[in-house]
């Protein structure tokens, strides 16, 4: 039983229900890619006339455009198809990780028209240059984004620390501490285009917008609801997905997988403790386990997926390595929270093949429910169509289909 | 945003409406203890006229009862108090757990006004006579519940193992695999007292039942939302809250902290695998490393307490060890979940003087937010006013106040 006190009222503020109503119209033809008026209608639960004057709205705001009729092979009389604008309002997602910053423009459609990344390591840089990094690049995707007849109405930066409030409280792997990046960024980028003052900016950790992003355009479209992710970058991201909902905890910092502990003893992590998951299947640790230089980032990563094709056994025993550790942690992860699937993304996307044999090897003794050798808990590589910067791009999107008259009014 | 496609209408069926808010009165007085039906409108924001008639309602059905004015010191005119009745409608619950039975009648206020308890080992015992066993208390806690005026209206099973659709999936150290508890259970009591014969019959896990009691009738009372729930007993139980919500998982099987990997390489586990928390910190372990016989049940954790205080090395060690394992496994927890409190219940409540700096001692540094450090998150024994037999009653008394209407027509 929930313990709300709010009254139900045959009556509620009018506003309230037609802007409710408009959001449910629009997502309506969102998550159905094309709908037609009396769809729509059968798909809410509203009337038809309710409906068509909801459409004609969101038509005048440029939310939706009509393109053709359905064709007379359908049911019923053959009506007007309506989808979501290629053009107008859109997200702007930022993501600044360790050894790049990446920024991405999606539309409302949730398809990404502009992206750009600009390698390089930010460790142990000034938090307001790197900030003014990403601005430059913002402002270059804000630039294509016009051409495009794409307005971003807001930008969603993502990072690899806890953030909160607007403000990075620690990134271990960054060396920040305490840093305003909501504030920075939206001075930097407003010095740059003196036209976009008023871009509101949010933020949150970057294996949150991920997951995020795995719930919008990976996973969750195929009805994967629950989930864990894991990503691996430099360090080791985690985010928990249940029933469609990001679990945030109670301070806004839930999902930090990267520092269970794996062994007790273990070598001493960045955060100050010992044996944390990250010192054994982080990028840099997983790099140094196969005799690749720590620092190689990217490249460094495809070179270890291709010692591992070639039968390397450094390589291979430091991906079984890493892969036994991940699946401690796991399966720790999944007898807490028994959630439908576990998403491996980052770089262990590309070294899947290697990586799973040990994960699974781990969880099928370890989870207790048993569902994991029942197949109905499985390990997933991430979907290649979600990563950080698109699941932050996709945050002011949802915002706007959460209330696309807020947006109109702009 | 939720995803949700109810449109948000100016009408609503009206006995869906009368029902919701007779509920969200009954619950008013409830948590308040006592109330007026003025205080009710201001609180619900109904109004006066509307809450006098549902509190009519709650009369007539027996929920609430009259009892003298409010006192002319107060402010506004002396209004009638109202307040739960101690008489009616009550949960009944069942706590079978490895070595004993318990069962406790609880009224709508949420007092336990029957509490009877049998103790003996359960393991190896064919689950039909545990079953019986536990009818045979619960027929006498009915006996004395209606010598109290008191109509148990639902009984709700706790277990120390894997519980889903009326079944026991699992409990290891039971040894039980695929019981139909809720049917045998069912069936047992109602061939004793045919009385009692429809009897709705629900069931869930010890440690989900313990943590909904420390939310209803402990820590949750004094308002904290969001913890995390571990019960000692011969194995260890655990439980999630969040923000005043269980979380089940995707399959109905969160909360399994007692499998989390402590050492990779540990102990064999009851459950199969290797270095399960269970096997440092569960009962048994933790009195095999104190010395004292692992079957010796409660009078062997109260002898631990007694060496403990007495400052037997062996005793020292055996807590301090198993306070260490307990805080690797909760540190991963708190940085999944990022509660507010973690609570320690069970044989821990007793033990928690020599526990808890060991366990502190490993969250201090492992729990990334810094939280712990900072006195955010906090380690607290669980109130002596909950556990999982007052919970698994309190799971039908809250059904109760969730629609007493449906239970004012049995």
């Amino acid at each position: 039983m929930k313990n709300d006190l709010t009254p139900l009222e045959p009556k509620a503020d009018k506003d309230t229900v037609r802007r409710h109503n408009l959001s449910l119209v629009l997502r309506a033809v969102h998550d159905a890619g094309e709908a037609t008026r009396a769809g729509i209608a059968a798909h809410v639960g509203l009337t038809r006339a309710a409906v068509s004057s909801l459409v004609e709205q969101l038509l005048g705001y440029g939310f939706v455009s009509e393109c053709g009729k359905t064709s007379s092979g359908q049911a019923g009389r053959p009506g007007t198809v309506l989808k979501v604008s290629r053009t107008g309002p859109a997200g702007l997602g930022v993501e600044i990780n360790i050894d790049y910053i990446a920024v991405c423009v999606v539309d409302l459609v949730g398809t990404d028209r502009v992206r750009l990344a600009e390698h390089g390591d930010n460790r142990g840089l000034p938090p307001s240059d790197v900030l003014a990094r990403a601005a430059r690049l913002a402002a270059r995707a804000l630039t294509a984004a016009a051409e495009q007849e794409l307005t971003p109405v807001g930008a969603h930066v993502a990072l690899p620390g806890l953030v909160t409030g607007g403000t990075v409280r620690q990134a271990p792997n960054l060396g920040w501490r305490r840093v305003p990046v909501e504030g920075l960024f939206a001075q930097a980028l407003s010095a740059l285009r003196p036209d976009h003052r008023a871009l509101p900016v949010s933020s949150d950790n970057e294996a949150n917008a991920a997951a995020l992003a795995e719930l919008w355009f990976g996973a969750g479209t195929e009805g994967v609801r629950s989930f864990l992710y894991l990503t691996g970058e430099i360090g080791v991201g985690g985010a928990l997905v249940l029933r469609g909902e990001l679990l945030r905890g109670e301070h806004g910092f839930a999902g930090e997988i990267g520092h269970m502990v794996v062994d007790p003893d273990g070598p001493r992590c960045r955060c100050g403790a010992r044996g944390c998951l990250e010192q054994y299947a982080g990028q840099s640790a997983l790099l140094r386990a196969a005799g690749i230089d720590e620092n190689a980032g990217a490249p460094g990563v495809t070179e270890l997926g291709r010692r591992a094709r070639d039968g390397d056994p450094t390589a291979l025993a430091a991906l079984d390595r890493a892969g036994r550790r991940l699946g401690l942690a796991v399966s720790g992860a999944v007898n807490l929270f028994d959630p439908d699937a576990v998403m491996l993304g980052g770089v262990y996307r590309e070294l899947m093949d290697w990586l799973a044999p040990a994960v699974e090897r781990e969880l099928a003794p370890r989870v207790v429910s048993g569902l994991w050798r029942g197949g109905q808990t499985r390990l997933r590589a991430a979907s290649p169509l979600g990563d950080a910067v698109r699941g932050a791009a996709g945050v002011v999107v949802r915002e706007v289909l959460a209330d696309p008259a807020a947006y109109a009014e702009r």
